[in-house]
């Protein structure tokens, strides 16, 4: 059997309990959100303390923890779990865990629509549609950058709306009198490009999650083209997998 | 109405383009892998050739595209989609789509299983484990580094099993002789530490996937926990999502 402490690279140690780390951290496992020392992680991890040192430096890089002397390393920040088990808005998912503000960047109609979002919105070349793009901040710091196109009939009424504090998947079942349906969801992890980081208030080259969603209505019409940017230090997906058939609609 | 051309910074421009480019990449709509010109392509997202010129930048950045002079932009390799309906194993979903191997990086019981890790698994502080680490290739380049702890009853006839071409949750169901249940799934975005980068064969800092899975058997036993990390140029996640309650396990 192997001690914990192998002859293993000291990166690949420290990779392995950045792993760890991240999984507690995510779990909310640290009390008061502070990690013990490096003393105490090398035991509870089986790592030497060089490795522990490389863990949370990567940790830090990935945004999830701050180090400074005297104060000891404690975790930057929560980090919100959106549950892929259920479609939800991200506002409606995170009701009563900080106050969610959206600051409206774009909201009008456009001749200009690309062909490929007038495709799967299953709207004629030149049908037009509104672009709506808005910066979600939960507690005044930036969360998600959400654009989304949708066509006429729902968008036009929908731009009425108080959009600042009201999540666009219920204005859309307001509006179109029936629930939605189902959406089709792409999960993409990136680097932000200079803009989406300036927006987001992240260095450019760090981690997001980019999130295509093709939402439906219950009738099966295409109503919602979106991609939605997500901090990926502030935010985790997460989901309950089943083995067996994928569970059908209810 | 806006026209799409818009007196938006080019930047911002540029990121809608690409965003729209992304899903396009992603659901396979480029015929033989080959974009159109910059000049087509401006038609079709309704954008300036500064803006599409700088949007191909990003998708060039985030590993999706190549571009070189005389032979045009081109889709840099196939992106895997890998399905959030259901639990299943990452060759179990690629089955078909390209030749899977696995190299078998560590398989050995441990002694020093971290202590958060034997909490999630259910086990004794000193009952030890068995540690897997697999690096995964897809058509022969690196797709995904997979580490895993095993309680011993199982992980040691794993280790009796032939693992360079086989899942894990496939043996873990033979051994057990009962079906998988559920997982409880995370899932990160992450820039790649100097390790994970040169395992999967990335430059440091692009992006990944970095998956906590909880693997249960159909008991309600953890018998499975486990790390991924994914090249997210090489992978996409993806989901139907349902309105209205979770669907319950089948």
């Amino acid at each position: 059997m192997e001690n914990g402490v192998s002859s293993r690279p000291r990166a690949e140690r420290a990779r392995r309990a950045a792993d760890v780390l991240r999984q507690q951290i995510t779990s909310q496992a640290f009390e008061g959100g502070r990690l013990p020392d490096e003393h105490t992680l090398a035991g509870q991890l089986g790592a030497s303390r060089n490795a522990i040192r490389e863990a949370l430096g990567l940790l830090r890089t990935e945004g999830l923890i701050t180090r400074r002397r005297g104060v000891g390393t404690v975790v930057a920040q929560q980090r919100y779990g959106h549950s892929l088990d259920r479609l939800a808005g991200l506002a409606e998912t995170l009701l009563g865990r900080g106050t969610i503000t959206n600051e409206v960047r774009a909201a009008h109609p456009v001749a200009g629509v690309p062909d490929a979002v007038a495709r799967r919105l299953e709207l004629p070349p030149d049908a037009g549609a509104v672009y709506l793009e808005r910066l979600r901040r939960l507690d005044g710091e930036p969360l998600s950058l959400d654009a989304t196109y949708l066509p006429l009939d729902l968008g036009r009424p929908l731009l009425e709306c108080e959009l600042t504090d009201q999540d666009v998947f219920v204005l859309l079942e307001r509006i179109s009198g029936q629930p939605l349906g189902r959406a089709d969801v792409a999960v993409h992890a990136m680097t932000a490009g200079a803009d989406t980081a300036a927006l987001l208030g992240i260095p450019a080259g760090a981690a997001v999650f980019a999130i295509d969603r093709l939402t439906r209505l219950a009738d099966g019409r295409p109503v919602d083209a979106e991609t939605v940017h997500i901090r990926a230090d502030r935010l985790v997906l997460q989901a309950t997998l089943h083995r067996g058939a994928a569970p059908s609609a209810p």
